[in-house]
């Protein structure tokens, strides 16, 4: 046997793969009726239409004085009062009536005065008041005036929010009409995989913890759809196709991951060749390049193969699995599912010389428009790489780096929402702390690099952090890879490490230097004096700082303690200093 | 007894009543361990740091052939496979092997080659693969090259979405560390009140439904906190005193509605001053004046005495009680709650003399930027004002309108996100339908106004529809409020009546003559013309169209059939005609 190599799938575009998996998809599933109280979330199989008008009665405005306004101003006897909820009496002549707000008009009044323009006295036989004049309607709700008879008040494929069931609720309405959640049935394939729940990880053997599922999990449950975790999946094709064909039986929707490169034990795709229809099994985008997608069976159930890799998981799930389960779930057929919005970068972006790349990020809203920061380096193994990301950037492929300020176009991922900083509301005394400007330095990027079995740098935030032995080798690849000048480059590298005199510490030191491009003879001996005003055994210790391309490199050892907090403040200006000096 | 009239507390701004909620929530509630499966939506409490490297082992990072670089291009041996999972064994000299993605790479190899770049060709003992040059490292990464050991992926504080808890998984976290949640205790206090569960309402009495038990619970539960359902409480004095003692025995938080303004059963914050530490009571904005903020016994639980119409509650919940429950939740004490950000009005927006407004509306993202629709007229007992709201205007106080076009802050409410249409993805036939611009003509408000028994206009959509008996007074009423020229007026009223030859009949056109500012004699014309396509009976019937103010008034009648298409159609631009036309 020999070892497949190209797809014999057609590369389709994003934008063909994401009409075809639309063309698919008919409509919601069929309705149940809920009580309200269960239908947060859902959405709505009904026009929620007002039966009766509201008020359904004349209703006072405030908190005041039932009056008749052709009686005019003058003096006039409060007898009693109708607060809201009681029984309405007629208003008698050369009376007024204390009522309060959302309480029936009583009959004969035409209008309320508020109480603070009265005055009051006591009589025996209750108030006298003094009312100034007032025109009929006056602080009255008519009836329908807030909803007329039969207005529409939502309409049929609205989410149900907390807002809509209190305007289910106003209008009376118990249980209410939705439509039913499509069970998504979630699968992981991979006989390197083990399940979180289940044994250590024999790494000898190349196994990894298959985070897909709870992944897939949570995003079918953010969806409001509803999961069917069918567990893992051996790369066996009997197994593959007696598992998928359950799924088929038991959801609306399969998703597997795993199974749809061109490995040898790859079987997803020859397994629904047979179940059903294949409509593609090559997407040009990164990541994601194998997303399959299929029907099966009369119903026309729809299956997502998706990658392996978590992320490649994760993004393909966003483009093509949830329009679609959206759509099941009742949404219309014509309502996108993500806002595309501009977003600014925050730093520059590495362009693909292929595929276009939806790259992960974290939109907010700063100094008038949308600001978006990546998420960092993109490789599709790099899970780290969908933390807290709220967007996707849609890079187009190319050749080069898109520079930090373009402006480029982003799918806005529902759930938070734009990250409230730094111009949200509440802000702790935003009066004092006015909110950065887009413009401002960046904060740079930070690898921090440990050698042997160093300790401290509490103050230093890193996005990179390794920990190697104190080895000449170890040391120039980590400087080497942190400094490559590709979108994950660090602006600083910290070299965490007490490099003495000893020649193995010797080595360390040449191979750093060997490193950089230039040195920076100033900023050493800056490093140095600080340290020594907090040990004099820094004298034992040398220090490198220097430049390699645009990175900033400099070694501090652990006798700086508290120093350390002023050295990486002035870190940041070094670096500009440096670069700024560049030929 | 007098009647109370202004209120003794003194009104504070909404920055100020915010800042002094934000002053009394001193942090998160205690934390609790939770299988991860349970944790989506929770805030995470400990930092999530990589315990060991990923990958954990070099690993391929394509299907193809793990050689040793060294020795260069030519002929290998490849006698057997080690796809993912499989136990590692070294890699004989002289030999290549088959590996899939993510698969260890054996001992020996330190370079993989695609499968596309080989040439292979069946022996007896294996394959042979005509192997090109490779350089060390290639198609390879590195142990720890996605995320070091010690690296923090996620920060404690951080909202566990799907890609969370996936990030979770693939750090083998069966359980994680995440804040307990609080517990929120929900009344709603006032005689009139009737549960949505409970019996048909007796309006004669002024009975309503209770809508705000269901809308703040359902918001409680949005925000990921427990709400405790307390149910309804009668408006006396003891009674709201042992609910009240009951809520803070079993509850972190406890939100109110009804019962803080002026009106002479509003005991909610006579209560409190027992109880607690009243902080504000009455706040400058609209909607929601009375809010009321306490804190109550050693542990300083809070108190949210909101208003009694479901609007300000729901707006004085958005602004003063879910930021505290999120800090209660977890989320870190400086970090905001909305973005805010600057929408542009899609229509003229009214201001209050006397107070700043939050306004809601529904944004969207359109021709670079966010456009916001406001929900209509904002009366706080117009509950359709809040449906499907994702954003509150921050209207400020003033004389007069904010003209459409004009950008205004707005607060983002997280969960469904800036409204995806009509720039947003996926769009069925994208292509084919350019996306419509902010400055095209705006739809018509329109209102329909039906007298008598009418039935008909079925392609009509209106925002305003009221039914009345076919009568002078009822018809004029309506037709000069929907013209009054504020906010809320509409851009068309369409009268849809039989108006015949009868004296009643005569009397109610009289009366809509006698709303208009100038007839439109053409208009007329058109739409009788129109009408006695349809139907010869049509000549019996009389139309009006003419124009109040900056309204265009027509009648219809039922005698139009499918020609209402047309008469529709025509008139949005019969509309703008008549507005060029003015003076």
């Amino acid at each position: 046997m020999m070892y497949p190599g190209k797809s014999p799938y057609t590369m389709l575009s994003v934008e063909d793969c994401v009409e075809m998996v639309a063309s698919q998809v008919k409509g919601a599933l069929g309705q149940e009726e809920v009580p309200l109280g269960q239908a947060l979330g859902r959405i709505l199989a009904q026009d929620a239409i007002a039966e009766v008008p509201i008020p359904a009665f004349p209703a006072s405005i405030m908190d005041g004085f039932a009056v008749r306004s052709a009686e005019g101003r003058g003096a006039f006897l409060c007898p009693a009062a109708a607060t809201a909820g009681e029984r309405r009496r007629p208003l008698e002549e050369g009376h007024v009536r204390y009522i309060t707000t959302g309480a029936p008009l009583p009959e004969g009044a035409d209008a309320v005065v508020k109480v603070e323009d009265t005055v009051q006295s006591v009589r025996s036989d209750g108030l006298e008041v003094q009312i100034p004049a007032s025109k009929p309607g006056a602080n009255i709700r008519q009836v329908g005036s807030d909803t007329a008879q039969g207005e529409r008040l939502l309409t049929k494929g609205c989410r149900l929010g907390a807002a809509e069931l209190g305007i289910l609720a106003a209008l009376g309405m118990r249980r209410v009409q939705v439509y039913q959640e499509p069970k998504v049935a979630v699968l992981s394939t991979g006989d390197e995989l083990v399940d979180v729940d289940g044994d250590d990880l024999d790494e000898t053997r190349g196994q990894i913890r298959d985070c897909n599922r709870p992944l897939l999990c949570a995003m079918v449950k953010e969806l409001g759809a509803t999961p069917l975790d069918l567990g893992l999946v051996k790369d066996d094709l009997a197994i593959v196709r007696s598992a998928l064909s359950h799924a088929f039986n038991s959801a609306d929707v399969v998703i597997t991951s795993g199974g749809v490169s061109r490995g040898s034990k790859d079987y997803i795709k020859e397994v629904l060749t047979e179940l059903g229809e294949v409509h593609f099994g090559e997407m040009c985008m990164k990541p994601g390049k194998p997303s399959t997608f299929a029907t099966v069976g009369p119903r026309r159930r729809l299956f997502f193969g998706l990658p392996g890799n978590p992320v490649s998981c994760f993004v393909t799930f966003k483009l093509l699995a949830a329009p679609a389960i959206e759509k099941l779930r009742g949404r219309p057929l014509d309502c996108p599912t993500y806002a595309r919005v501009d977003a600014m970068l925050a730093s520059a972006v590495q362009m693909d010389p292929d595929r276009p790349e939806y790259h992960r990020a974290r939109a907010r809203w700063e100094s008038g428009g949308i600001v978006a920061e990546s998420t960092g380096f993109q490789r599709s193994s790099r899970i780290a790489s969908i933390a807290e990301a709220n967007c996707l950037l849609e890079i187009p492929s190319g050749s080069g780096v898109i520079p930090q300020g373009q402006v480029v176009k982003a799918l806005l991922l529902p759930g938070e929402g734009l990250r409230p900083e730094p111009e949200g509301f509440p802000r702790k005394a935003r009066k004092a702390e006015p909110a950065p400007k887009v413009d401002r330095p960046q904060e740079p990027k930070t690898g921090l690099l440990v050698l042997g079995d160093a300790e401290g740098l509490r103050n230093l935030r890193p996005q990179l952090l390794e920990r190697r032995p104190k080895e000449a080798n170890a040391a120039k690849e980590v400087v080497e890879r942190w400094c490559r000048q590709d979108a994950d480059a660090c602006d600083l590298v910290v070299v965490l490490a007490n490099l003495g005199l000893g020649s193995a510490d010797a080595e360390v030191l040449a191979a750093l230097r060997s490193c950089l491009d230039k040195s920076c003879a100033n900023l050493e001996e800056l490093l140095l004096r600080r340290q020594l005003q907090q040990s004099p055994l820094a004298m034992l210790h040398q220090s490198v700082a220097g430049v390699r391309s645009q990175t900033l490199v400099v070694t501090v050892s652990t006798f700086c303690g508290d120093a350390l907090t002023d050295i990486l403040a002035l870190l940041p200006q070094a670096l500009s200093s440096v670069r700024s000096d560049a030929p």
